[in-house]
């Protein structure tokens, strides 16, 4: 371990200069759990299966974040997104909706950060949606499960 | 359990019309923890000894975020925040951050999802400084603690 | 007819002074009309019937984008919205989608253009899922369709 | 027709891949026609011959817009646009403003969604400039006339 | 001189609670000078005679800036600015612009900052409309001269 | 001297059209300097040297302002900045901070505005911080110091 890059020789932050890295095609997979009530999935899965709009509005929510990412984060490089999927994944036993985001580009630097925000904004909105009925949801373990591209190679996290 | 109330007789995703509820001061206080190896922590904690680079950055990128947050989650109501604080806390074994939300506004609807998106944004910023070193970070149980004001009453989440 | 509020004496643009104007309760409602080729409503209600998905993605573009109407028209004032809703039909005969959108506001000038940016955004959106099968899509007549609430009464547009 | 390309295989939004997809110049032309009573067209061309203030602030407002638009329209890929040109033009008989937005880009999808928004939002503002003297004013057929680079070839609406 | 008001008693930064102060009429007034040389000032001013393009452009430029000014400074509040006006006003001998703003809020703080911001912007926009042909044009003395509503009281620089 | 390039033949605004420019890397460095009273400069440097607070909000506020030109300067081309470094240094006798900031893109056209943005915003950031005890700073000659990359070739203020 070394330091951290986003700080200069005195400790101050700066964006990372990526100027000369080269323009490839990376790819960030991220994923988010959260857990809930299991009378509060049954609510979500019962309108699913009609309309699907918790879930609906919980992917446009995040892929519309991902592009924002930038804007959040302040270290962050503005990159032209390629490509932004998301899923979402009810499971029971406990209650629990998955979400997982990929994110591609074309560019001189990674879409960690985008996957990592388009999870979070996608579960941040399925709290909004079903606070009203469940205020003790929580979002758990927001975590990089991928990431390949760029010079420091594949990097898969052991879950 | 009733009914989700972002969601109309249909299942459809509506911004729930508050326009007849009460102006009253509300607060809101969410917590996220973000899990780290022990030498990240110490990374972080070196640099803060001597300028607090990172968790400056996390607290400014936080409170911008609770700005933001309209924007972001898409049927969330425009609001004119009153205040905002977060407050970091590095902590040991395991090594970890805690972060602490609370937002304030004289409004008629609440601001738990300020709150979360602060601490969301603030814990994803920290992933963003320290991620070179250490990408196995993982941005835990973003939970709401406390809410008040407003006609539901007071919230205290048990921890 | 007299000037444009939006001029001072010498012609030049302004944001109109709203001060010490009352805070009412203000409504608006505006409607948009997307015209399309009979096999491009047909896979819209094909997925319609499953999922849903093209007109969830359209209402959620629209509900955010009234809320950033300040933000893409120059002299709108900023409004705390409090409460957007999009109706979203699809009629044959010729093949068409048509799109309300009613906006509320409490607050001290009136929610046309959140409106008509609400149904205009929507319609945008079903042009860009669809485009790909069907370039030739127009959307039509966004027009305010009715206005309550403020100094200058109620307007119902004859249609 | 096949399919709409903004759905998965199981009807579900997702930002379409462009990853593998050329760099190339494309460029886009959208119209827009603004309907208007005859005396609301002669208070603007009045200011216009002074000033030009109404139609320089519904050329500002389209410009930026047009930057925009992958904030608004959820699956469109944020794009670095190299050029934005906004003409409007007053037609008497009857009384209208026609207003027409050319964007280019070199990159990996094209711009029609940012010239349509350029027009959509351009009409809108001049709505809201003079809504105070003529709210039945309409926002009429917003339509792409013309579309070229890309591996779908040239389109050009017939008009 | 007491303390800095946005840091807390362990001198972090905060956005200063203000749920508890009343709601008032606020005003705030603020100039810059754009100083640029005589030919540069002569080709906006033959352009204005005609058009008034560069000042248009920088007068909505400002006003957009000054409704964007909490999302640009970190601990300002966001509000719902009643009115924003800004003035440019061409000066020889030496050549320059003088730009002035005022904005108007009924809130429960002042908006210097937005007149601040909405000068600042509105000076960087002749900048980049006239960079290429006068690059050493610089913006100066941003400086808040009026400010009144509010506990602190009527605030007027001596200039 | 020719004529502005951002106006076209009859004087209108337009983004001015880059597409057949080549993709350099290319570099753009401003300067402001923040005047302000001594006891001033006291509060922030006993603060700085303690926490540092002040000065990493103006250079979070300026980081993130540069990303955020091309929507504020209506002309202005979205680029996809590589490296943004801001340096704030406090001087005395007179009290005053210089602030300086460093644009790096590799893109068509050059990052001037990006640059002064991000050194005025930095500067706004402190007048909001310290405005409290000190309303009589102003922010000065704000102006760019160097540039190179790009067609036009190397540029240095002579200072």
């Amino acid at each position: 371990m070394g330091k951290l890059s986003h700080l200069d020789d005195h400790g101050r932050a700066k964006m990372v200069d990526v100027s000369d890295k080269d323009i490839t095609n990376r790819i960030a997979v991220a994923r988010v759990t959260i857990h809930m009530r299991t009378e509060t999935l049954a609510l979500i899965l019962d309108d699913k299966i009609e309309k699907g709009d918790v879930f609906s509005v919980a992917r446009v929510a995040g892929i519309m974040a991902a592009k924002k990412t930038s804007e959040l984060i302040p270290m962050c490089h503005p990159l032209n997104l390629t490509s932004v999927e998301i899923d979402l994944t009810p499971v029971e036993n406990p209650a629990r909706v998955e979400i997982e985001a990929r994110v591609r580009v074309s560019g001189k630097t990674g879409v960690e950060m985008e996957a990592m925000t388009a999870v979070s904004v996608a579960g941040l909105t399925i709290y909004d949606m079903c606070k009203a009925v469940d205020r003790e949801m929580s979002i758990g373990e927001i975590r990089l499960v991928k990431k390949s591209g760029g010079k420091s190679g594949t990097f898969i996290r052991k879950e």
